[in-house]
């Protein structure tokens, strides 16, 4: 087997309708739920990768640049961009699409750490990835200064 | 009406058990589940303070230090720290109380950026915010440093 | 370890926003949503007392005197009043709160018997509770007289 | 159209398969989830009867007198069993068959009071009720001296 | 034990309420939730016959003859058919009735087949059925043409 | 704007991980989960070609060749092969993933008939459809046979 991924492996896409239970009293949807979402395909596309159980470590700061509201589409994409021992940093994008105009707005963008865990939830190895598109080659090489750059924002946290 | 409100207004408490449709085959629960419980409480904590509707414009990179299972009790505590023209502040703690030891471990914490709306979904003006215990004070102290912050991050996050 | 655990052990806060798919079409909230809610942090509250599993063995007589609607905030507090050799008195209140003018309304109050068991869902024994608010020292006081109106109810409901 | 409907107009069932989300770790059935099933049936029967939406007024003593496990099914039989001028009484029987024994124990009877609304939530007259099998005869001539406990039960508990 | 089952003995009944969560932006009820009552009424109704676990085989061509909103109560019926050596037919008639008027039309009817199966998931002998009511025997009557027209129907998507 | 939209404008992928609340007691899928996802891509699938809110006319005979379990990821795959005045036939594949193994099986494929509707729910004129894949033409080209076979199927439910 091979020890290199492409990441057309991990690649996963979701579509959701957004229906009223998801949203708040002017029929847009709640952060928390796209959240869920986000997390939801970050999990699916590091199983695929690692073909193992994951936790999500950690999520990067998510900005919400556009709402969704009541009878639109919510398209997502994730795929793995870069690995570490027993992390793989996984990107995901999601845009919100007008049924009725058909026009796209990036919903928002974002990178989750998952760790690949065995039954008794210890962290454990996953091969490398090979990125394929231009948008996934950038990602994997700037993987280092967004590691060096969580480091700076957890020490941060900590001083609060 | 005064222009600031006590942080005691707006402070908030929730408290979940951790259930088998929430967790992944090793039984702990799936980040994206921590994440929207903590978008629910955000927003209710917002809500108290603007005495409005809300849209959750932003949430802070997020860590999960430890991991909850099933039959264990999750705390929730939500509270304004700080508040812009129409944006406020809320900072989360989730704990993780094991229910045979009593045993509680920090699972995250969390800083989101929620933003006051009226019907039509436009950002309305919300009252100051008046810190109460040591650890709102620090907080609130801090808020520019974090505006600074979340703007280089974005930036970053821009170029990729 | 003490025989006697104070009231404040078990005190629960849970803090719920009504949303569309808990009500009915003319959007208040469902009183079997108030129930499960009721039961959910009744349960909550006898597992951090006893620190074992509970069942509910029963709820007495509930009424809901004011309704809740969409975009509402229903605030809940559970604390164990009373306790036999395996069984927990939970005290229930549950309020309603305006998001717009902040006025809180008494939407319901219950009592509820839990029983703490273990893995093979047997009865086990439970510490007793020391009441601390003025409100819970007398509702402890009157767990005797609720005992016995219990069996008159049952005797009467089982004539139908 | 007649001033009395019989309670077969009204006579409503519910089959329900035990799931794993509805039950804790020990594979037993919440007591809340029982609870909302028997105001949702109620709520349906007093619907039928109405022919109007409905608001549960409040709900008697209920003992849970056994337990459902992942796998039964829970039987429920809901029928109006006496009327005021706004105001129903709906009977709930509750039994959980074992699917292997084909067993049926009784886990629980509850009475609700539903009370039927206008457009504006304001209650409504109502028809009154025919009963018809004997248990339904018994159920309806002892509707005054429940009236009447209840009064006694609401005292009592405003005291507490 | 006898060889053969009257049908009574898995007759099954449920009704629902039509809740907003379960609708589209034009408050009608999706297809798929309709679907999912009828693979649910269909699996108690073929447990209740075989006294086992079932899993669903296949679902006949499902017509939506008209459609339900947000209010009304859809009435199901199951019962068992028609049996093969591991296998029982099952059939769900759909009805939807409107509450003001109490006027029911026919949403849909189906045919479902669903396999017994121990806990292996293998599939297990179950007893034969006595059809009851007119109707159902007519549809125990032309079963052998239903399994032919299965075939045909099987082979013809074969080639799509 | 043109009269025939190519396929890809329609297709839509769903990527779904098994999890316990969906399953039975022995851990495997629901038929109507499945069959609810279906009519949920199908919805999409219909909604991105008509640019209109749709309505489930019909589903065809549905087979479940294979089950998942807990843990399975479940990928479908829609798209609409035809279209009437109103109304559109779409096309739903849907294979479970083992984590583990990687291995694909085929679940079920289904064709559903989705009518685009207004805000009243009357049928409204759609877009021509443009098949692609190899697939898609024959699939396409069979439009017609697939419709006489429904009448066929629908005569001989009538008479049942
Ligand atoms: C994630 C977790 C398994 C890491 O455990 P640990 O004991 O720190 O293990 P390790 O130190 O061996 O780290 C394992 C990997 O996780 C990475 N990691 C740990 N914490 C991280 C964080 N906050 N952000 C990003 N990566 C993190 C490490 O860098 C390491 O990566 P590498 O193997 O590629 O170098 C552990 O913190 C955990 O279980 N957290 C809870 C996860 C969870 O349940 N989330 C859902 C909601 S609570
Ligand atoms: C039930 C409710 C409509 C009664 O309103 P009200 O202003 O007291 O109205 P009325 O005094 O005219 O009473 C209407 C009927 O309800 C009955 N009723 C009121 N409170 C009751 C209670 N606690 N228990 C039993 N019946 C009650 C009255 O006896 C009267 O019956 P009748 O017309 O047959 O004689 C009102 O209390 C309410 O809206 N409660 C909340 C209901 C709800 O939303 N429940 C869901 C969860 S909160
Ligand atoms: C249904 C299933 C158990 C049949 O397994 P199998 O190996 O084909 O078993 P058999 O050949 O012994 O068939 C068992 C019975 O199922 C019937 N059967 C199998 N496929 C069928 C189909 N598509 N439609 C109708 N009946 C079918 C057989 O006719 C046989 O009936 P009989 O015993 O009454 O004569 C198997 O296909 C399966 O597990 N499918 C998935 C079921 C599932 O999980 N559904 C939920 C959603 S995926
Ligand atoms: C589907 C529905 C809108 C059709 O209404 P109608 O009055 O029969 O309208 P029409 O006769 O104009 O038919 C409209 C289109 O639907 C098609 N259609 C109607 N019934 C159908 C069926 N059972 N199977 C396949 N296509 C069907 C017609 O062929 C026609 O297609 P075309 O315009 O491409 O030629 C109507 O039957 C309905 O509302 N059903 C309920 C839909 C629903 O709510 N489903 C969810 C669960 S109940």
């Amino acid at each position: 087997m091979p020890e290199q991924l492409p990441a057309s492996i991990s690649r996963t896409n979701q579509t959701k309708l957004v229906l009223p239970p998801n949203t708040n009293h002017m029929g847009t949807i709640f952060g928390g739920t796209v959240l869920s979402y986000i997390d939801e395909i970050a999990a699916i596309t590091a199983m695929k990768h690692s073909k193992q159980a994951v936790v999500t470590a950690s999520i990067d700061t998510v900005n919400f640049l556009s709402s969704a509201k009541v009878g639109d589409i919510l398209n997502l994409e994730g795929v793995v961009i870069s690995t570490g021992r027993t992390s793989m940093e996984v990107y995901v994008k999601v845009d919100c699409q007008n049924i009725e105009t058909g026009k796209k707005t990036v919903t928002t963008t974002a990178i989750l750490t998952m760790v690949a865990v065995n039954k008794e939830g210890k962290p454990t190895p996953v091969y490398g990835v090979t990125p394929e598109t231009e948008e996934e080659k950038k990602l994997f090489q700037n993987a280092q200064r967004r590691k060096e750059r969580r480091l700076k924002i957890n020490e941060f946290s900590e001083e609060i």
